[in-house]
C-alpha cells in the first residue's frame, strides 16, 4: 500500500499501512483537511467526510469551487487528524503532540443515482449514527443541489504517536515536570432549536453521541 | 484584506475578514494543516504553529520535506479549524456543522537567531502557556536541528458558522428533533511521565490547561 509518495520519511517508526490503522482513524475523524492546487496555488479546506470500505466521501454544494475543481480529475490531498494530547517533555526541544492522522492522494470521481444516495447516507450516519432515518431524506431537487465525490484509498498512510515523552538521557535528572496532557473531542448537552415544538423527544443517538463511537 | 483569492464565494455570509476574529481562531487552535505542492500534487500535512501580531510560525526538524519545501519559497495554504458543534436539521440536506476556521495564503521565510528563538517561544506559550520557564531551553545544536518559518497574515479569510440549524420552512412542521449537539476539545487529568521522579509538582500551567485560554 505505501508508495515513494506516502512512505513516511521523518520518524519511519510512525508510519503505518494497514487498512485496519487507517480505517479506524478515518471513521473516528469528523472533519478532514482538502487539498487541491489552482493556479500553482494550493488550497486547504476543512470539510465532512465519510469512509466506506476502501472509499472515502466528500460531498457539497454542486455549485462549490472546491467539489467542481476537484470533480475535474485534480489531483486531491485529504488528511484526516486527531489531536490525543500534549506531550510536554523535560526539554523544549522534545515537546510533541500525541496524534493519528491519515493521508490519502488521488483523484475523485463524482457519483450518481444509488451510489450518490448511498454515500449520503454513509456521510450523515458516519456523523451521527442512526441520523439518516430520524431526519426528512433528500428531495429530487436536492440531489441535484448535491455533488458527492469518491476517492480511493489506494494511496494512503497512517502516522500516529503515541506515549510519554522522549527526552535526552541527561535530561531525565532535571527537576521538570514531564508527562502527557489527553486531550479528547467531547460532546456538551444538546441545545434544541428555539423553533422545535413540545413534545419531540431527543433521540438516542443524539443523547448517546460520542467520539470514538462506543465498541 | 480579502483578495479574490480569500474572498469567500459560497455562503459569503459566513466569510470574515478582520483581524480579530482571524486572530482568536488561530490563537484557540493547536494544530494546522499546511498545503504545499510537490510535482503537481498537493501534500496536506498536519502540525503545530502559532501566531505572533501579523505572523504566523511553523517549525520542525530541519530535515523534514515539508519545511524545507516551504523554506524555498513555494506557495503555501495554512488552515486552521476549530469544529464547534453538530448542527442537526430536520432534512438531512440541512445538516451542518457549527465551526470557526481561517484560511491563510503566502509564502514563508526562515527565521534566524533571536527571532528564531523568540518564535519558539512564542509557539512553546501557544500550545501551554507558561511552559516556556519550566523546560529546558533550546541548546546550540538543537536550534541547528530545527527550522524555524514565519508566515505573514496578509492574504487571510474566516468563515465561521454558529447557531441552529436553518431548515426549509416547510419542514419546521416535521416531528423530528432539531438542534446543535455543542462539541470541544478537552482535556482529562495529567498523565506523568513513568520516569518522573517522585516529589516533582505538576505545575499549575499543566493543571490549569484549557481552550479556549481562560480570558
Amino acid at each position: 500500500m505505501p508508495t515513494p509518495r506516502t512512505t513516511v520519511r521523518r520518524l519511519p517508526k510512525r508510519g503505518h499501512y494497514d487498512r485496519e490503522t487507517i480505517a479506524a482513524i478515518l471513521d473516528e475523524g469528523l472533519v478532514c483537511h482538502v487539498g487541491f492546487v489552482v493556479d500553482g496555488q494550493p488550497y486547504v479546506i476543512p470539510t465532512i467526510y465519510a469512509r466506506s470500505g476502501d472509499r472515502l466521501y466528500l460531498h457539497g454544494s454542486a455549485v462549490s469551487r472546491m467539489l467542481r475543481t476537484l470533480a475535474g480529475g485534480v489531483p486531491v490531498c485529504v488528511t484526516v487528524t486527531l489531536l490525543d494530547g500534549l506531550v510536554l517533555a523535560r526539554s523544549v526541544f522534545n515537546h510533541s503532540m500525541n496524534y493519528r492522522s491519515v493521508v490519502v492522494l488521488g483523484t475523485v470521481a463524482a457519483l450518481e443515482g444509488k451510489e450518490k444516495m448511498l454515500a449520503l447516507q454513509t456521510i450523515a450516519e458516519h456523523v451521527v449514527p442512526g441520523r439518516w432515518k430520524e431526519a426528512r431524506g433528500p428531495s429530487e431537487t436536492e440531489l441535484k443541489q448535491t455533488l458527492v465525490l469518491s476517492l480511493p484509498l489506494d494511496e494512503a498512510s497512517a502516522k500516529v504517536r503515541t506515549g510519554p515523552p522522549e527526552d535526552e538521557e541527561e535530561d531525565y535528572a532535571l527537576p521538570h515536570w514531564a508527562g502527557v496532557l489527553p486531550l479528547q473531542l467531547t460532546a456538551s448537552p444538546p441545545v434544541a432549536d428555539p423553533r422545535l415544538p413540545p413534545g419531540i423527544p431527543l433521540p438516542a443517538s443524539v443523547r448517546g453521541w460520542r467520539r470514538p463511537r462506543p465498541g
